[in-house]
């Protein structure tokens, strides 16, 4: 599939990186302003119905693309892109238990594995920071906070489970900017979902995330939730098939789409 | 100026009631879906300012006309529009006090008076209706509450003061959804100034606005606030112009404009 690049572009320079094993942890801050996706690898028994999981919850499963059964191009995202080599670290599962986190998965591939690439909010974070919005949780340098809530997704087969939402925290009129400007981004969770008053979807304490790192809201902010892309991760836990390869937390698909490219408007 | 119509339009057909007396009240549910301004006409040696005031606090100011000096017409907001009859009531004021409450003034007309219509939260409330929206103050039969805020305006001449706003409350999944309807009509208020926490505008208690009439916020929805044409209405009673004559609250001015069509998405 290689083929010789005499100028590769930033996103190509660093997946050949990877791909020789250069980079093996997190892709946060690699080729800046372009779009990082989250992996689902699924064997095509089970791609049909996650297809549908996605088609339904939109918001958490953002979809940017999906593979032709045992191809490991994803052309719309990159010309070079080869699935079983671009991803820093993975993770296998089998039978929903995690039994490797290779960096190189080209000897567990399958003629009939399917990828799904999903939008990340690095997307729509660059977007926020791109107008000047602070994120707490960056400055602080930790991860942003995740919480299980009592909102349900729409289930497809054996995929359901409840929604995973990401928190940041705003001075109103900067919660109002940030609706705004994640509504120009649905490939990438798109619009919040919830804003202020945490217990109405089930968050009983913001100071004790499900996942990520606790991030204090001052009282003069508003807390502001956007569907996470850990849901997908989260129900595909719950269901256990029998086989699926996600990429490691924070070790992302870097594509060659631009953030900017995701805006609607 | 009139000419003789065969098919009036339903805004047109309003007009020409409100011009032979017979409608001298309030506006509001007239000629659905039809844009109604706020009018506000000063002398020209005022104009400039007010214009500028205007260009400077675009949300509470949103400019849909501007007349020439002592024309009465506002072609682009209906052919036949005359400003000396065809606002049902109007208030007339003299150094800041109000002496008069005419249902027409081609009596006080002068060929330096100047017409400015604004755009009203009757538009942007119709486009939150249009997507299902609720809206508590209209169930209940009343008014929207208003409040004085401690954001000022920027000053312009004589004109300056603080940012009234309206309040409507809602879940936070619809406060989200009001955010983004209301984004796409700037000509009107557009997108709110502030979502919950109050106090931080100044505002020491939602059950004693200062115009309007007191609205109960659910304990679960958020309390989420537009810019409002009271604001000049306030700046101008404060600034006390030798002359001015505005409509008299809830009796607009009828365009032939549709709401819709001032959506800029």
């Amino acid at each position: 599939m290689e083929r010789v690049q005499h100028t590769p572009s930033e996103p190509q320079a660093i997946r050949q990186r990877i791909r020789r094993g250069e980079i093996a942890g997190h892709t946060s801050g690699l080729a800046p302003g372009c779009v990082q996706g989250n992996v689902v690898i699924l064997p095509q028994a089970l791609a049909a119905d996650f297809l549908r999981f996605c088609q339904l919850n939109p918001k958490p499963c953002p979809l940017l693309a999906v593979s032709a059964p045992g191809d490991p191009a994803l052309p719309t995202l990159g010309a070079d892109i080869d699935m079983r080599s671009d991803v820093p670290r993975y993770r296998v599962f089998r039978n929903g238990e995690m039994v490797e986190e290779p960096t190189d998965i080209a000897h567990l591939w399958r003629e009939d594995l399917v990828s799904f690439i999903l939008g990340c909010s690095y997307s729509f974070e660059w977007a926020l920071l791109e107008d000047g919005l602070p994120l707490h949780h960056m400055s602080a340098g930790r991860n942003v906070p995740m919480y299980r809530t009592s909102i349900r997704t729409e289930p497809a087969g054996p995929f359901h489970g409840p929604l995973v939402v990401s928190m940041r925290s705003f001075r109103p009129a900067d919660a109002i900017r940030a609706v705004q400007i994640t509504s120009r981004f649905p490939g990438v969770h798109g619009a919040p979902v919830h804003i202020g008053l945490p217990e109405l979807i089930g968050i009983r304490a913001l100071a004790q995330p499900d996942w990520g790192d606790s991030v204090e809201v001052p009282a003069d902010e508003l807390p502001v939730f956007w569907a996470c892309g850990v849901t997908p991760q989260a129900v595909i836990a719950e269901a256990r098939p029998e086989f699926c390869i996600t990429h490691a937390p924070g070790s992302m698909l870097i594509t060659d789409l631009k953030n900017s490219q995701l805006s609607i408007l």
